[in-house]
């Protein structure tokens, strides 16, 4: 069975398949979608993927007659670099890409956001597709947000790039390490949390389905978040408003991430503690406890961090915080939950309110 | 006087102001623009063209009541490269640009290539101006591709990114070398010979004014050749086939360019050359011999090269030309004048009969 959406976004929409195995059917999505066999093609993955679905992928496509080069870049988030980038259009000329053809990324996303970016660039643009690996792909691959690091900011230099269409093969989520599993059902939680009180309701309900990979409760779940992100995406493609709402949690989440030295925190840990920390501040704001309640509750279902590690500084939280985003007199712009499965975006939440949340979320239990 | 002139782009349409001393009034054009004062800008400018002119500029912004930060590379072409981009993105994000800064390009092509892709992966995208400094940027100034080099390959990798305007001062062009004055006036003379016998005549005529650098006739003649590109550009923003008639003269251009090292020939004089070249291939194909004496006669006339030197190799030329462009079954596609003032898209034409026609351009006087 093989589950089907569209982000819509007029000439730039594009299909999501999901299903188990569907990788075996890359060579015929290729075909549908008009990826011509007279140019070459650019796998781009990293080294754990690679040793997993390299040859599948790249064998697959041979057999329905496409030529098809690799690139494999090492497995971490330092990779989304230039350098990176550099080495693979070193690999895209010596392969003879030209205009028509198509950089694939396969992988998670870092694996996304780096060949995306080598997609948008290469030859001013070329032709992308989508393989995520990871749950929180079901992310990163919805939205054409593509991006590489700078040694001084996260996503700093990028583009916004659609893809020509996703291919989700939730098969190869079944060697995705478990922590990253969690991680990743993070994000799908935050999409139930943002939008959708019936699919928030369904998470908790199938939360030791969804981590034991149960095929049938993950292509629901990835079809849900990836639903969410899609018709938020559709509204507002290059982020001037509505899109601001998928940030719930990722104020703090982010500054977690930064001072744990990207390497403490995954990201999807990172923002389960910052989404329960909108929630605290929601309340604190005079909306009902229960949003309170049900989002840490969600969170422990899924064995996700709800508290920050005390040895964290609560001010070089803080002060990690201000350098990521723009406090105007004190006063920043924040994502607040307003009931389950709705936020609001809140322009007058202050410092000081924020550092308070920081100190409790450290007490925590 | 200032004239003005838009390229017509839809909603990203831009106007370009030409004039002596307009730089002066940035602050009034960018306040006319919308550009708010409530976000840092960066001046990107090159050494050479800093030390006339960065003081001006944002000096004028200043006064405006803007704040504007700088970043200067090193003059030449080395500077179209990753490595820069990354030290721009470190300046930017160290003057605290946001999504509603912008980037302005104060140079040359190199300037205006390298800044403007920093401009269009700068968070994914933020506004850009360019102020061209040189008379072959009237060529790169509009358009909107940007890019920057690969160790293997130029201008690779990059982007479409319009820019909110460009402000042209022909008083800035005083300074210019008077060999660099010559190898813009080259791809001037190309506008004409592709779109406009009238104006191919014009220049003819007014060969010594514009090399002595007469503001009227350069403030005419920029005006001229950015309508010619403009009117090109509106009908194909993203290259996929009217643009091809702005290579005239870039096949074997190119190739010499690379040949030379990229510091034998300057890019204006290797592609006077090549369309003397294209000339002499028209004739070949049947067109009226005049289409070739006219072509030399004018490159002449502005002390630009028509034969190739002898030194460099038949061999290396053609090698060049098939790394560069493709060969199907030994035939390329060549842009042919048919006449002055027009070109054709000729798709049959055979290696063999370029190797001829580089072996001439050996000999010619
Ligand atoms: N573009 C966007 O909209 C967007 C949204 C969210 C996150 N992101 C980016 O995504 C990145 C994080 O993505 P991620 O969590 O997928 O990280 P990741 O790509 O680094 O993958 C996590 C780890 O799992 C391994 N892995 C991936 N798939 C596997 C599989 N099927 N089997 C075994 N191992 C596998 C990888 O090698 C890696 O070590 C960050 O860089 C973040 O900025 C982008
Ligand atoms: N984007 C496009 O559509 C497009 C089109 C054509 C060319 N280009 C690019 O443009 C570049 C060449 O541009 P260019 O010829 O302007 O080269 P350039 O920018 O290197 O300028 C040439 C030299 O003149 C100096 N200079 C510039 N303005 C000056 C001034 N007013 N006074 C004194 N010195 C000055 C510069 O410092 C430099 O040394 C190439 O990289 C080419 O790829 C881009
Ligand atoms: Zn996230
Ligand atoms: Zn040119």
């Amino acid at each position: 069975m093989m589950r089907e959406l569209t982000v819509d976004l007029g000439d730039r929409s594009y299909p999501i398949y999901i299903g188990a195995g569907i990788l075996n059917d890359i060579g015929a999505l290729f075909q549908k979608h008009g990826i011509g066999k007279g140019s070459p093609l650019l796998v781009v993955t990293d080294e754990q993927v690679a040793a997993h679905y390299l040859d599948q992928v790249t064998g697959r496509l041979g057999e329905a007659g496409y030529t098809a080069a690799s690139h494999v870049v090492p497995a971490g988030e330092k990779s989304k670099s230039l350098a990176m980038l550099e080495q693979i259009v070193a690999t895209a000329l010596e392969a003879g890409l030209d205009r028509k053809s198509t950089i694939i990324a396969l992988g998670g996303g870092v694996v996304g956001d780096l060949a995306g970016f080598a997609a948008a660039s290469y030859m001013r643009g070329v032709r992308f597709v989508q393989i995520p690996t990871t749950i929180l792909a079901h992310d990163s691959s919805v939205g054409g947000k593509v991006a590489v690091n700078h040694p001084l900011a996260k996503n700093i230099i990028g583009a916004f790039h659609q893809p020509e269409m996703v291919l989700y093969d939730t098969a190869t989520l079944l060697t995705l390490p478990d922590r990253e599993v969690r991680a990743g059902l993070s994000e799908m939680i935050k999409h139930g949390l943002i939008w959708d009180a019936e699919f928030t309701d369904w998470c908790e309900a199938n939360a030791e389905r969804l981590v034991g990979l149960d095929p049938e409760a993950l292509q629901y779940g990835l079809y849900k978040g990836c639903s969410v992100k899609a018709a938020v995406v559709s509204q507002d493609e290059r982020e001037n408003d509505l899109r601001a709402i998928l940030n719930l949690g990722h104020t703090i989440g982010h500054a977690l991430e930064a001072v744990g030295g990207y390497n403490e925190l995954l990201h999807g840990e990172a923002i389960a503690i910052g989404m329960v920390g909108a929630a605290k501040l929601s309340v604190r704001l005079g909306n009902p406890e229960h949003i309170y309640t049900v989002t840490k509750r969600i969170f422990q279902k899924f064995g996700l961090p709800v508290s920050i590690p005390a040895h964290l500084d609560t001010d070089e939280i803080m002060r990690a915080m201000m350098h990521d985003k723009k406090f105007n007199e004190g006063k920043i712009v924040y994502i607040v939950p307003t009931e389950i499965g709705q936020v609001e975006i809140n322009k007058n939440v202050s410092a000081e309110w924020v550092r308070d949340i920081v100190d409790q979320l450290k007490r925590e239990d």
